[in-house]
């Protein structure tokens, strides 16, 4: 029995599917755009976010069907006739979806997946598509930020224990590993993606001895080149007995990496830590830290000098804590090739269906600009650049340019293009971007809809206002 | 392919798996008692926990195996020697499970579960225990805060589309319906849990037609009884639209129940709703309001005495937004009969097997009472009570109180029984508990630990200071 088993059979809201019984009599299934997109919000702690969940989307949309139980049950509700639901039951998903590639830097408002699809198909997918891309995006962007402040010391995701699921764990090591880190300590993950796996040893090995020194002793001898974890009891004197140990198996040929500390003044002990392991000779065991970290306490560290050398980076990362969400949402622009707009207080949309282009002067980026689709030879006054890129890339349908990895051998190649393309976004992004701060309305990054866009919004603001 | 389906295969830390062959060469298989509780931290807005999840542990533990892939992906690792992964091959659970049941409201520091296992099967579960429990306890303690100010107003899930996974949605629809809620949107959780889904329609719905009228009385003719959004546009319109269309439909015999307001001044929109309503004589069409809800907004807007009728919340619940994550642990207390301590600062633990029990002074409890195992017939001294009840039950082991549901109709079933048991501890919980604020130290719920344990604490905390 699978009660934990989603498989992402009838992940829909009930809406989508009254309103689609509503299109399919009405006949409304011309072609509809939608726009998947993050919001701006001033308080936001996030400068740039990084797009991933692409390949779940894609098996999701590929593998959509009713089965005979779900028709069943759908029919038990007493909302839905035979005639819908016998549609249901053939029921395929076969429009366009055009998005970025996954390890790719975007910002607020830029349309970062469009769906270009019959009407119904169009809106079925509404729940899911927010699920599947925001929570990877969340955490692919958290991941991120800890990476820019890192300076490039070891980064290992902790997080598994604490995520909102068993598949959130696996999402967001995911995330985490396309985004710099440099390994997982969730088998699970480690074998879907082909994620290098680490990992040290928990208090509890420590209390089943009598002994510390005996609890290291016993772990580093099965395990040549282990981590010992010295704060189960005072960790000073636990890091005064790593060092008699370490020496004393060194002598006979046994080798320890490093220590972790995992509770208490971080960085008091580890100034303290890396002084006694180098009075021991001890210069080349390294010294990771684990506990509560999160991107501002890990520069806070580093920002004071302190030889560190890891981190195990577990909650924070693993449930976005400082934003456990995205304002972000897939909303209709475009219907029968007419350009549609929301005007809700606060949740505005721009309308039709577009493309977006990246400037870059030299190796930075200095604006997106996003334009009507199929107007790729247009440009943004104003700007100085001297290359572009055009972003969004047909990633589902005929002649599409993503290929759905299929074994894990292909699903790691794949995920090391991810992070390939995060590294080199990463390398062009602008420094004033890499604040952890929120970006104040001055300093956002440039995103310029076209003159075209912008004539249509006027146009629907002046119709409803 | 099912890149998000999970199925709980090798949901461990690594470091589960190293300890675990440690013991395993070390002959260490002796019995241990490991603790899950949640710790206080002053800062943290809830003064209650709700028990949730126990069912996706047993389901868990029950069907924890290798299999030939997975034991070749360990192998493939080179950290494992054969012995050790031949025994992987035959492992099961089999230790006991002592739990809280379902539904139950507990407090910081109360062992809720404990696992008594040999040591290698209470350490492997480590990950997947907290992962399992620790979000159905957070989604289930932010819907219960929910539920506490609602007032009896209508109370739906919105959230699938926000949560951290597919499987995150499921178990955040689960948890709210245990803990008051009427429904959810979403059907996978309809479904599998038997919970009533409910939903209205989308702001594309709206926007497909030319004219907002039109859309209201399509969607209304073909779901008699059914919920008008009016925000798409300008919200007033809407909502003077939306009385012009149900009047129509009214004298040919179409009834529609209520608008659903999702964005701008919620407070005044609605008040100006229930007044152009009444005067046009609809005041049994009613008013439900989504669009970033949670506990505080819902308070504040009842606070005022609007007559709002019913509340669709989304994101706030389902990542619990405002505490996403809860700081809990699963602990090694006891080994061979002896007990165990960690002392890592601010991350104190409580040794020995444990039971407790909650006081009871008329139908109000008034105090918890942690004793060692087995000592039932144990009581605090300096309370008043005039009745009790032992909150530890044996889930999983001989002669188990826990009877895993069969089929959907049997978990629809279970999960009545865990909402039941939620209904009546609320009611039996003191009113300085149900404040939203985080509880200061003077008025945090007494939870009492018998003198034998504190004596057990203070042996630790002298031989190891």
């Amino acid at each position: 029995m699978d009660i934990y088993d989603v498989k992402m059979n009838l992940f829909f809201d009930l809406y989508e599917l009254t309103m689609m019984q509503s299109y399919f009599f009405e006949g409304e299934n011309k072609i509809a755009v939608f726009d998947f997109f993050v919001r701006y919000r001033r308080w936001v702690p996030r400068r740039y976010f990084v797009f991933a969940g692409l390949e779940f989307l894609i098996d999701f949309v590929q593998n959509l069907r009713f089965s005979d139980e779900e028709i069943e049950y759908l029919k038990s509700l007493g909302l839905f006739k035979k005639e819908f639901l016998d549609y249901l039951r053939d029921f395929r998903f076969e429009g366009e979806i055009w998005a970025l590639e996954e390890g790719r830097i975007f910002f607020p408002y830029e349309p970062v997946i469009e769906v270009v699809a019959p009407l119904p198909q169009a809106q079925i997918i509404e729940t899911a598509i927010i699920n599947l891309v925001q929570f990877s995006v969340l955490s692919a962007t958290k991941a991120a930020r800890i990476f820019s402040v890192a300076r490039g010391k070891m980064l290992i995701d902790f997080g598994a224990r604490r995520a909102h699921s068993p598949q959130s764990a696996e999402i967001s090591a995911r995330s985490a590993y396309i985004c710099g880190f440099m390994g997982t300590s969730l088998l699970s993950a480690g074998k879907k993606y082909g994620i290098p796996v680490y990992g040290t040893m928990a208090h509890s090995y420590i209390m089943i001895y009598d002994d510390e020194k005996e609890a290291f002793e016993k772990f580093a001898k099965l395990y040549n080149g282990t981590v010992l974890l010295v704060d189960t009891y005072d960790t000073k004197k636990g890091i005064k007995n790593a060092i008699e140990v370490i020496i004393k198996l060194r002598e006979k040929g046994i080798k320890v990496r490093g220590i972790r500390i995992d509770s208490g003044d971080l960085e008091e002990l580890s100034a303290w830590a890396r002084e006694e392991l180098d009075k021991a000779g001890l210069d080349d065991v390294f010294i990771f830290l684990s506990g509560g970290l999160n991107e501002y306490k890990i520069k806070e560290l580093l920002d004071k000098n302190i030889k560190i050398d890891g981190f195990g980076v577990g909650t924070d990362l693993t449930v976005s804590s400082d934003l456990p969400y995205l304002d972000c949402a897939y909303k209709l622009v475009e219907y029968e090739g007419k350009p549609r707009m929301k005007l809700s207080a606060g949740k505005k949309t721009f309308p039709g269906r577009k493309n977006f282009k990246r400037l870059y002067k030299g190796d930075k980026m200095v604006a997106d600009y996003v334009y009507p689709f199929g107007k790729d030879e247009s440009f943004p006054e104003n700007v100085e650049f001297d290359s572009s890129e055009v972003m969004l890339k047909k990633v589902f349908g005929r002649n599409s340019s993503f290929d759905m990895p299929k074994d894990e051998r292909e699903r790691n190649q794949y995920i090391i293009g991810c992070r390939d393309r995060f590294m080199r976004d990463f390398a062009s992004l602008p420094d004033y971007l890499k604040s952890l701060d929120p970006p104040a309305e001055t300093d956002n990054y440039p995103v310029i809809f076209s003159q075209e866009i912008n004539e249509i919004v006027h146009y629907f603001e002046e119709k409803y206002s």
